[in-house]
Formats: C-alpha cells, structure tokens, sequence
C-alpha cells in the first residue's frame, strides 16, 4: 500500500475545504435558476460556427489559435456595444467592454477591485446568493436595503445611508438587479431608478447594476438601465448571455469607468473568455437575436402564468403572497409570517417539489428572515409540470404543517 | 458636459492599475506560445457539436442549459480520465479530475490553496512566466532551481533545500514542467524524476507537475509523468487541450488528492468552465485523437527543424548554444553572456522578429540573469518563414552590436 502523503501542515490559510455542490434535481425542478433546455438554439449556434469558418476560415481560426485577449472576442464586443445601444440606449465602445466567463466572473473581478475587507456594501434585503458569496468571500459586510414589490425603496436607501455614515460606516458601493430581480421578480421603475441615482451621487457611491435578466421580458415595458441614465462613470454594468441562450455557454460581460476595467481585470486567473463560444454567439445572436426573443419569452410568460394560477388555485386562500413578475425567471413565494418553509426544504425536496428558501438570499445573513419565503424557478419546467408541481407544493407545505 | 465620477479614494487595497496587455504580432512571430492556427481541427469540432447533438440532442442541451458542475462535463472528464491512463499510465476517476478555463485557472487555483504569503516556491531557474506572475500575486517568494539541458538537476534541487531549511527557509513546493519545458524545451528523464520525487518526501513538499506539451512530442520516448511514478498524493497534475487544439477553447484540467482539490475549487470566481467547447472536444478527440497528433506532430518537427537549421547556419559560428527539444513549442537561445538580447528585443520587434527574452522567465525575477537568452518559438510560424525569421534575426543582431 502507498502511504498517503498528508497536506494538513500546507494548506493556506485563506483555504477552505468546501464539499464540492451535488448536483440533484427535484421531480418538479423550481430551484434551479434558468431557463429549459429546450429553448437552447443549439442548431443555431453550431450552424453559426460553420458559417463563420466557412465565410473567413483563416480569420477564425487565427482567432481560436491565439490566446484571448483579455477584453474577450472582439467581434462578440462589436456586437455588444450595438446591442447595447439598441436595447438599453446607451453607446460604449467595443474597447470599454469586457467579456468574462458567465456575468459571475465579471462581478467578482468588480467586486475585488472596489472592496476592502471590512467596506460595507449595500445590496437588496433578498438578493442573489452567488454575489453575496463573492461579496463576503472578498471581505465585504453586506447590508440589506428595505425593498418592496417596486424593488429598492429609494427613501429608504437615502434614510440607511446617512444613518450608516452617522456611525462612520459609509458604505463602498450598491449592489442591485433592477430588472426582473433574483429572488423577487420585481423590477425598479425609472423613476426610482433616477432617485437612487441622485443618492448614489451624494454619498460618492458607484452602483453595480446586475441586468442579467433584462433580454427576458415578455410584457410590460423595459426600464431604463442606470447606465443609460447615467453618463458619469458611477454605474457599474454587468449583464450576460447565459440566460438568453445558455448558462454552459459561460459569456458575461460588463462595462464601466476605465480605470476600473483596468484595475479589476488585473484580478483575471488565467486568459480571457472562450472563443469558441464567442464566434457561435455572435454569429448566431447578430442574425437571430431577435426572432429567438420572440419564440423565447413568450414561452416564459407561458410558464411563468401557469406557476402563477396554480399559486392562485393551490395558495389562494393560505394567507401567502407571491410576485407577478413580468420577466425574469422566478416568482417569490411569500407564506405568512409563522410558517417556517425553510426547516422542511430537504423533506419537500426528497418528496419531489425543490425550491430555494428565503434565508439563502438574505442579504445581511443574519438567519433571523426569510424563513417564510421561496424563490420558486418557473423557467425550467414546462407550463403542465409549473402547474401540477405547485399543487403538489401546497399538498407537501399542508402535510408538514406549513399552510 | 458630464462630471467624471472618480474612483480614486475607492479602489481596494490589492488592486494595481494596470494596462492592457496589447496584442501585436511581428512579421515572424518567435515570441508567442501556441502552434499555428492552420493546425486547429475547426471542422472536426463543429463537426463533433453536431454528432453530439445528433445523436442525444436531449443530453446534450440539458448539459448546456445547466450551469456547469464545479468539476466540468463528465463525458469530457472521463476521457480524460481514458487518456491519462492510456498516454501517462496512471488511474484516476472522472470524479479526481476537474477541467478548468485553461491550465492557468488550475494552476492558479493550487497556487490559492498552498501559497501563504512569503512562502517559498521553488520552480526551474527560468520558467513560464504565468505561473510566475500568479505565484508573486499570490504572495509566494519564489526560488529559481539550477537546471541544465534536461532540466532540473536533483543534486543541486537537494543541496539548495538543505540549505533554505538551514536559514529556517523551508520551501512549501515546487513548480515545474518536465516535458518539452517552457522556455527551454528540456525534458526531466526518468531517473530524474525519482530523483526529485525522493527529494520531495524527504522534504514534505509538493510537486505541481505542468504537463501541458506532453501530446506535443515528436521524437524520442515520452518519460514517465511524476503522478505516475508516485501515488500518495505529493503529485498535483495539470495538463491542457489548449496546446494541442487551441488556446481559444480554454479547456486545462488537474488532478490530485481530494483534500486539496476541494480548497483548490473553493477558489473559483464563477462556475465550472464552457461546456459548448467541452462537447466538442470530447466528441472530436474520442475518435480522433491519434490521427490528430499523427497529422500535427510531424508537423511540429518539421518548423523545429527549420528553425534549428537556421540557427546552425546563421548563429553557428556566433558562441551562441540553443536546445533542440523532442516536442513542444520553444527553442531557448543562449547567445555568449556579454550579448544583451533583452535591451534590444523592442527594437528587433519592429524590424520584423519576435521573441521573448531570458529576464521575463528568471523565477527569481533578480533582473541579474537572462539578458542573452531569448525564447524562440517555432509552432507558429511556418517552415519556410522559420528559416526567413532566423536569417534575419541574426542580421539584426548584428546590426545592434549583439553579435
């Protein structure tokens, strides 16, 4: 028998043994967080490849030789800023626009550019649990800000901040996902979008503004990014083409100030984003980016109503709230106070209905709210399994004595 | 007008401003690090997407449409697991192998788990000067190994470690690469390599193994991997696709002791690497990785070839000595010691040669060593323009007094 060497005495303090996430999907699948399979245009995409290799072989392929550049495929930029432009009205340069693997990546090379250990950082009370792992991860102190269902109350935020720098804690940065937020589905209005804008200014604070979803909207009317109100430099923009297409596509990117770009690119490990995957979208999303929203997110709104009635037939008389979100990917699920969904996750799952409870998105992690809430995917499964999966959920919360 | 919103009281601590790497080729291109783009089996992977999905179009866009496991696709880890058994002879499982955005992601996230500030690292006294950069941003002080034509010698590895331990210095690991060498093009010979080993265990301390121009030999007998001379765990393994199909599709992997794995991927900033490139390449190299290298290594040989008698003929009577690897990317080029090559490299890039000089590779980074040493890379190019490169670089050379 070999002896086995021993790394007890090498590991780095800064590591943690972290168990590696199983990957398990309930029958009724309402914890993940995007959109199913089957929209994936994947004949699309290949065909894109070969049509760009079959147009400009050499272009190509000197592109898939070379190391990437840090700023990620330039034509993948080119197409980018256009659409940035036509979509959320505001023009930057192919050269002020990163591509990263998945929108994670960007956020996290931000997040190490503006954060101290110890800077206070403001984010939605319920926000997306993958940013306030990084956010925690690279030394933040994470605070919630009051939301309701129109998002960031801007009062509120105002009332926070002078309240924090009375006690000499002025806050780093905000954190937000205006539109079609992660958990709660709600999306912030121009107008408090401008509010927030004008605090942001006064307390020299940038925003991080996530638009991850914004390319899933299927009724209502967009809202204005902060970036496109917003000329300054103060805005932060981060966005993605995982939820669009696909999530194993991994192509995020952001823009912002230079200086910043600069700074949290030099945290990069390893090269830029994969070109593989950047010729493929390109080529198929400067043809068919349209037409694909429009097979896409009328499927969505399918599914989302379907959750919807469902929560209306099987919740309607339980005393629970949810969101009506007009885009995105999730609803919030909001029982009565005094009903733990939290505690019984595990036994829910294993009795076919996942979903992902409140506290995992707390912002401030204090373990005290959000017991009562769920973020419930309706992207992933189809419109009958939304439908027959929520009844099953209310079935499962009356059995373990949670409605 | 608007206001320029300033960052300058924002920025963290740990961040550095700094540039873009620009991207500029010069007219025969020795400086780079990849082989030629004609050699990118493009059609093949297109070709393998579309098997791919042909044949379980289901699996293949669930893949696709979930975020990616921590370890990477499983079909791409399993053949992984096949080659290494196969070309390296050593068993792991699918489940001891994680694939990574290129090799720099792997070796970066090692470097996290095992590197304390002012620990020592040691690696070959010049050595690829990514892991160099990450080693010195992750706070390692890095010692430079004596080498010679076949790489690290054992006795002066061992004499340098009794002697650190003796000034309380005792190293934490050692980095190396000990097939086709980045810069030089040595190889470590098996004996060697037990050698080493020995030396390790004796001293408590890890070897990370970069085998990443492994499948690029073509002549003389491929040497044992240290993972496969030593099972207990001391061997951290990483390897790459990227050399041997191309950079752009950012796939690298490792494998080593569980324990180490699971700190090394608590360190990723985002989730698992592009599943979009992983099918492709999985599907391509399953059924065409032998005739692949048997197309692309003569190949290979036959620029190395070029470019060594081009040296012959143009350096032959100048004092300068050069390797001529069995695989790989690089010539390492030693001109006589008073030739500074390195203050002039600007000015030869201009005038149409690229190459990167000796002081970008000293693992001491002293700035003492390496100014008549120059790394020459011969994959790129073609034959005919290696024999052209050479013939100039000489010219040029002697044109700036440095031969």
């Amino acid at each position: 028998m070999v002896e086995t060497f021993s790394y007890d005495t090498l590991f780095s303090e800064t590591s943690t043994d972290t168990p590696l996430n199983p990957v398990a999907h309930a029958k009724y699948d309402f914890a993940v967080a995007y959109p199913a399979p089957e929209t994936l245009p994947m004949d699309g995409l290949i065909q894109a490849l070969q049509t760009a290799v079959d147009s400009d072989s050499e272009k190509v392929l000197a592109e898939m030789a070379y190391y990437p550049q840090q700023l990620g495929a330039l034509e993948l930029r080119e197409f980018t800023a256009r659409k940035l432009a036509a979509d959320r009205g505001f023009a930057v340069s192919p050269e002020e626009i990163a591509l990263t693997n998945g929108s994670g990546e960007a956020i996290g090379l931000v997040i190490q550019a503006l954060t101290n250990e110890g800077d206070i950082v403001l984010a939605e009370k319920f926000v997306y649990m993958g940013t306030t792992n990084q956010l925690r991860r690279f030394g933040a102190d994470i605070r919630g800000v009051e939301i309701d269902e129109g998002g960031i109350i801007p009062e509120a935020l105002d009332d926070q901040i002078t309240q924090l720098v009375a006690n000499g804690e002025k806050p780093k940065y905000l954190y937000t996902i205006p539109e079609h937020q992660n958990p709660t589905g709600s999306t912030l209005s121009a107008d408090r979008r401008k509010a927030i804008l004008k605090i942001a200014h006064k307390h020299n604070m940038p925003i991080l503004e996530d638009d991850c979803y914004v390319d899933l909207r299927y009724q209502g009317d967009v809202q204005p990014a902060f970036r496109a109100l917003d000329d300054s430099g103060i805005v932060v923009y981060v966005a993605s083409y995982s939820k669009l297409l696909a999530p194993g596509l991994r192509l995020g990117y952001f823009t912002c100030a230079p200086d910043l770009m600069r700074r949290a690119l030099s945290f990069k490990i390893g090269s830029g984003p994969n070109q593989f995957a950047s010729v493929a979208i390109e080529g198929f999303l400067k043809s068919d980016l349209d037409s694909h929203r429009d097979n896409f997110n009328p499927m969505l709104k399918a599914k989302c109503n379907s959750m919807v009635s469902a929560l209306e037939e099987h919740f309607g008389d339980s005393g629970a709230t949810w969101s009506v979100p007009e885009g995105g990917c999730y609803v919030w699920l909001e029982m009565p106070e005094a009903s733990d969904i939290a505690s019984i996750r595990d036994e829910v799952f294993e009795q076919g209905v996942g979903y992902v409870a409140g506290p995992n998105f707390e912002a401030d992690a204090s373990g005290r709210i959000g017991n009562n809430c769920a973020r419930l995917c309706f992207a992933f499964e189809s419109v009958e399994k939304n439908a027959e999966g929520i009844a099953l959920l209310a079935q499962l919360f009356k059995q373990h004595g949670a409605m």
